[in-house]
């Protein structure tokens, strides 16, 4: 049996989206539930395969259904294609799976040639609509499929109103338009060699090919690299009877939303132009008029297409984006799709469509693209404003903010204080900057990854960071920087955006966020239905304040080293790691401890009644130490200047650096490596949590205190270090008098960890995928280094769809997850297992975790609710107990 | 039914090691064919367990087996222990399943007490013998059970010697040992607050438990830590009658190896002493006498004890390590075992058993502990000149060598072009000092770990390396360096091991490896069996070469960034990396094509009609440059003395330095993915290798090149670079007029190209682990910082067992080699798969490599003797098709 290529619209329907294409479907579906749409035939996508297949030939099957179904439609419209008395014309168009707006290419007002534009003309006795039409087919013919340059026809267009002295072209007449057409030619036989095809059923193939052709042009590539379209489903191709929206004053054509793209609101959004046809909406030579005015100009039709728009709305069950055309009075729908719109749009309309009765809770949960919920949290650049960004470095820290340049982080604080706002700019950031970072409304870095300091300090308090900026060079002597060729100087103001990472000069106009009350409601569905827990990564009271209120069940990662780095604490850290014996260490500990043990108190206050996992000390220990490379220098010039004590005092600190320092300190000491090395900095860390949490149940505050080594890769490693904390736990529980409730676990952060999570489990209460860590050693990759370096490469050369720290590997990390949780289960039935890397608030990384059983999983305290909604959705795709 | 925990010797037999231990199953084994055994029973190593278990208590079952063995042994002797005429006497000795000289204890004389010593002397007529023997039982009960120290019997004794003005032992008589016991009872009293037990069965008991308690002294435990015994085995004990060598000159006690242990010469080898007990011969008090003696002095006894020794050695199959006692010109066996022995002796003994006809090829194999081989293969520290090290750094490269200290590279180089001995010593090396090494004896380094540059270098020259010798502080001002309150100048002499890390002061014995003809013989046997192929990784004509005598049927892995730091040749290297742009690189490489060519002919015709596969650039671009550290120091001197050209030069190279230093080099822009980022690397060093073999082929020489892409991740990097290698093939074979045959490949070295080998083997001929990588990534671990650092730690917390860089980490990167394995044959059933990391040439990973089925390992060139061993070996366990 010969396979059907060809789908007349009336035997085709919405669900045949990847044969037909999206558009083929919904004009096939529009068909179908009787509404005016001008008849026509789809090519399928398979057609188009084939053609690649087959070393981009038209097969003859392929070749005789199309003419088959030329031949039906023209029975049908009773005219025949290049009739010279009332000729048939066609539009030709692109038609992908997934949507490629203005990507690829389209013909109109096919079937025209030099006999029967003149029955044309006879049959609507407009000599000019007619040869205006003729000539646009052989503009657009002639570029698209014979692929003369557009500026050729255009040259020879004004050289004709040149010569008849005018300016519009809406002022020539159809002799002017049959001297064009009579260049267009002469320039078609000129350019290519050959004539414009007269014969239109050659018009016709040589234009369905074009459309073949145009899935493979750049810039249909670009785009489905850009929006992660798989580039092996082909397009199909329309072949519609054309209708003419310029035939007179009653005649126009337009584009309509159901509702508004951008806030949601139920009434009908859109535009049209009185006698035009749809390119020239799109050219905006003419600005159209709102779609309310045509209830003036025509209420007939308006009032039709009202009823349309809603019949589609409830045929469709969601907000429609229309194209219509009105050729004399008479309304055409040649297009129908579900509309794009903003978040707070989705989120406002999936909940409108709920109260309407038009879908359920779950469906709404569904209609709202979690990931682009972020931008309703974070104060962001308005749109409107089209800024232009002078460069763009990486998107570290979500949010948008403006202020004066400042590159000195005491001077930041300073004029902080003074209540001014300043952008801190650095090549990168140490320890030492915090408090600059404080009072600064957000962080430029020339240097440094998604991980680097700034991007981690700035997340963890909510600021907006642009990171790695290479394009910004830094003079810190001449207090300015360059970007391109403009140096931006000390208090200039610039705008930067770290959910983009662009960076712009002068000062962009903002949205503030606004979280609405049907945002609160589709969180609450989504609520209803998901399984997995939501916690957020929270180190200090004031970010597990925020975490509660965005819905976090708990936290999920509290770092203990940020504790570490605030400037109060960095000396005694610093005086703890310069320490030469076990004692020295730990009367530096002791000093550290009552400062821990009130960090905790106010977290866990802020969690009252939730679980917090407390990580251990997981960075090397040289973080809390200067630079060696600065070091260097200052001993050299100290040196130049003879002997003194300062020389001798940084000499020591360099031999202490070089000593800490390590070839790949991602791989080095670091972790629970530290605690089994100098198990005293543990003791005082969980000495710190079971203090904290003791002293709070004395006033009645309940903390569920879990306590997690990090970077554990053999099942020996956790059972010591989990002994040590037990033996820690009883000595502080007897001089408190007192016993709380506590768990023990780890990360799970490391390959070796995933395959043998069995035995681990034996001494693990609970399990949590620090999937950071595990996609660098997973993929070999140091993220820090390969993200600036190596995955824009990647992404370019599409060995990656997705950068892994973003978006979850299932296939690599992803199978050793699987597998940890079914070792650690197996060994352990209840085994709390969660992650707590930055995928945890990435939406597609969320469906995964449900997807393989995870209990929870914790994200940065903004990204809460998009875990939430992430978690519903994926319980509604994969349902689980 | 009760469990059994007590067998006497009559009961068990040689197959009952586990359950009798070591001692007590021969000696079973021994009385059971007949020889002359003193009778006894032993107690379980599973009694040691249950001991154990029930909190260091025997239990009642276990107490009533020791009395029922104990009455059937006096029944059978006729004697009763305590007995006041003649008493029986028994000696109390562990007894581990694998054997541990001298780590346990052992009590001799046990049934005297204040009556039966009576008996004793008036039946042996021999008071002195009799007291003599009763204060040795309580000096030794004393303090093995009750813990009384040593030296305060010794006090005893020596003020009991004063009293009587006599200075040795044996002037002693039977008062004065009468008077010696007297205070020693005072003592025991004293020091444990009780009576020393006269009740025998009592001093049995406690002696029982004294020897289970034993098991976990911390001698006992550092033994086992050391020698990689597990620590949940436990001891058996034996109870055993006692003879007496100590009876006069008619009796005498022995040690004899039915071989020489050294040479393996089939000569009984041994010493015994006259009328001495067996702790004399071990206290080492007299001097004893060669086993040829005692042909003259008792040539009955002698002939007998020939006779057992023969038939022992026909029995066990395997030269035996003999313990004998003569009573009153009667021989007694106390113990057999397998003599312990020197690998040289070890394959003498194992070829000359199959000789006569004892054992079959396959058993002789085994017989050759595949580790030892090694010590064969490389000049060592002669162990009889007992010399004493002063530091202990890392064995970075086998072998020994002697030299003058020598710290610059260039000076090494004169003096070694003038014949002069030298080692450099550096606190790390260069790619700059390479030049220095060949022609250094052997290079020690204070810092660096088994992976750092002067360690693969030397590594591959085959020459000794000591490397992170952090005790050695080097003071390059002043040329020399510091050891301890050492001082070492330039020009001193010291020596080197590189197998065991060892540093020596001065020059020290040393032997030169030699192969004997029973060493080619059993290997030629190992061949006959094993399945695995071996290969070498081998970087020169000149490896090559040797790596083919020793055996090699192909290159494993040519390493072809060597070639680039050859000093003629770094600086063109240098040239390509500093370029700015694609046409100035590909100058640049050039140059590097011809000279690459000629590196690959040499070793193709080397290793003709053999497959060599080729990795591609691997290390990461930074390593070709000169140190940033460095660079800063040098800027800010030349900064001080003002600009110059040679000023802006150096911080042009530093930027540089800057742009490619990375955070996490192992993990960061290298391997592919430098091949993905500049494909002219890659295009010009597969021109190389395939010139190379098409120039041989013209020759006649059958070069089969396999071109492998290291670091591969994710499928699409190897499928990407298979057309780049194919394409650049192509054009080579169309230049030469020839093709030849090549395969490419992939270097299996991350968790993620495991978890998805289906993907990549379909891009792949084959693939290779690179199993130092795998382990790096598995665990988290750079080797650079943990080798000195963390694992030494580790493996003193039995954290870990073994280095996972010197033995193959099963559980952990051995599941994801299996899983790669698996995966890639189910896409491509005829994948060759191998293994290049270090471990190819490692005994036990070489056995895994074999039950995952690979396909070869490869190894340096001196450990393919013992990879080919290891892998007959495995083959005969583990028997695969």
């Amino acid at each position: 049996m010969t396979k059907k290529y060809v789908y007349s619209f009336r035997e085709g329907n919405a669900s045949m989206r990847s044969l037909l294409g999206g558009k083929g479907a919904n004009l096939a579906e529009m068909v179908n539930i009787g509404l005016p749409v001008p008849m026509g035939f789809t090519v399928t996508t398979e057609a188009c395969l084939k053609y690649y297949q087959e070393g981009e030939k038209i097969s003859e099957e392929i070749l005789s259904q199309i003419f088959e179904a030329l031949e039906n439609l023209e029975k049908e419209m009773g005219k025949k294609l290049g009739d010279t008395e009332d000729p048939l014309l066609v539009s030709v168009r692109s038609g992908a799976v997934i949507s490629m707006p203005g990507m690829m290419d389209t013909i109109l007002n096919l079937g025209l040639n030099d006999e029967s534009v003149k029955g044309l003309a006879a049959k609507t006795g407009n000599d000019r609509f007619a040869y205006d039409s003729y000539r646009r087919f052989i503009q657009m013919f002639g570029n698209v499929v014979m692929e003369v340059e557009h500026n050729r026809f255009e040259a020879i267009i004004e050289s004709v109103k040149e010569k008849k002295n005018i300016t519009l072209d809406t002022e020539m007449d159809a002799e002017g338009w049959q001297e064009v057409i009579k260049h267009f030619k002469e320039k078609v036989k000129e350019e290519t060699g050959r004539e414009f095809p007269q014969d239109p059923k050659e018009q016709l193939l040589m234009a369905v090919e074009a459309v073949f052709k145009s899935w493979n042009n750049q810039r249909a590539k670009v785009y489905r690299r850009i929006n992660k379209i798989p580039d092996d489903l082909g397009t199909a191709v329309n072949v519609q009877t054309m209708v003419f929206g310029n035939k007179g004053n009653d005649s126009g054509t337009g584009v309509a939303f159901t509702r508004n793209p951008s806030t949601g609101e139920n009434k009908i959004y859109g535009e049209f132009l009185l006698n035009a046809q749809g390119e020239d909406v799109v050219a905006g030579i003419r600005t159209p008029q709102s779609i309310d005015q045509l209830k003036e100009v025509m209420p007939d039709v308006y009032e039709q297409f009202i009823n349309v728009s809603n019949l589609l709305e409830k045929h469709y069950k969601d907000m429609q984006d229309i194209e219509f055309t009105i050729e004399n009075g008479k309304l055409y729908l040649l297009q129908t799709r579900n509309g794009k719109r903003t978040a707070q749009s989705a989120v406002k309309i999936a909940v409108d469509l709920v109260k309407e009765g038009l879908i359920d809770k779950k469906e709404a949960v569904l209609r709202v693209p979690a990931d682009q919920l972020e931008s309703l949290l974070h104060r962001r650049i308005d749109p409107a404003a089209k800024a232009e960004a002078v460069a763009k470095g990486l998107p570290a820290s979500p949010g948008a903010a403006s202020g004066m340049v400042v590159f000195d982080p005491d001077e930041a604080e300073a004029m902080g204080k003074e209540g001014q706002k300043v952008i801190l700019v650095r090549t990168e950031t140490t320890p030492d900057d915090i408090h600059g970072i404080v009072l600064a409304q957000g962080v430029l870095t020339s240097r440094g990854g998604m991980t680097s300091h700034a991007a981690v300090v700035a997340r963890g308090m909510g600021k907006p960071c642009v990171s790695g900026c290479e394009a910004v060079r830094i003079d810190y002597e001449k207090e300015e920087f360059q970007v391109g060729n403009t140096v931006v100087k000390k208090g200039d103001i610039i705008s930067i955006d770290g959910s983009t990472g662009q960076v712009f000069i002068g000062e962009v106009p903002m949205i503030d966020p606004e979280l609405s009350n049907e945002f609160n409601e589709i969180l609450k569905w989504a609520d209803e239905v998901r399984v997995l827990k939501v916690r957020a990564n929270a180190d200090t009271p004031h970010d597990a304040k925020l975490a509660r209120e965005f819905g976090a069940e708990g936290i999920g990662l509290c770092r203990t080293e940020h504790m570490f780095m605030a400037q109060d604490r960095l000396p005694i850290v610093q005086q703890m790691i310069m320490s030469e014996t076990k004692e020295e260490r730990e009367e530096a500990l002791a000093k550290l401890l009552p400062i821990q043990q009130g960090d905790f108190e106010g977290i866990f206050e802020a969690m009252s009644g939730l679980p917090v996992t407390v990580r251990l000390l997981d960075p090397p220990l040289h973080e809390f130490l200067p630079n060696a490379e600065e070091l260097i220098v200052e001993i050299e010039r100290l040196k130049s200047q003879g002997a003194s004590e300062e020389l001798a005092a940084k000499q020591e600190m360099l031999k202490k650096v070089r000593a800490l320092s390590e070839m790949n300190p991602m791989l080095g000491l670091r972790g629970c490596r530290l605690g089994l090395l100098y198990p005293e900095i543990y003791e005082m860390q969980v000495k710190a949590i079971l203090k904290a949490a003791c002293t709070l149940a004395k006033r009645g505050i309940k903390a569920i205190p879990e306590i997690e080594i990090p970077l554990v890769g053999h099942e020996l490693e956790l059972k010591t270090l989990r002994e040590i904390v037990e033996k820690t736990a009883e000595k502080v529980f007897e001089e408190e008098g007192i016993r709380v409730e506590y768990f023990i676990g780890t990360m799970i952060e490391l390959p070796r960890a995933c395959l043998t999570a069995d035995d681990i489990a034996k001494s693990a209460d609970f399990f949590s995928f620090g999937t950071n860590d595990l996609t660098q050693t997973t993929f070999g990759f140091s993220r820090d280094d390969a993200e600036g370096k190596i995955l824009p490469h990647y992404l370019e050369q599409k060995i990656l769809t997705d950068s892994p720290f973003i978006v979850l590997d299932r296939k690599g990390v992803g199978s050793l997850m699987k597998m940890a949780v079914e070792k650690g289960r197996q060994e352990k039935a209840d085994l709390v297992v969660g992650i707590c890397g930055e995928h945890g608030g990435e939406p597609n990384s969320v469906e995964f975790c449900h997807m393989i059983n995870l209990d929870f999983v914790s994200c940065s305290p903004y990204r809460v609710p998009i875990a939430r909604l992430a978690a519903a959705q994926a319980q509604i795709k994969h349902p689980r107990n």
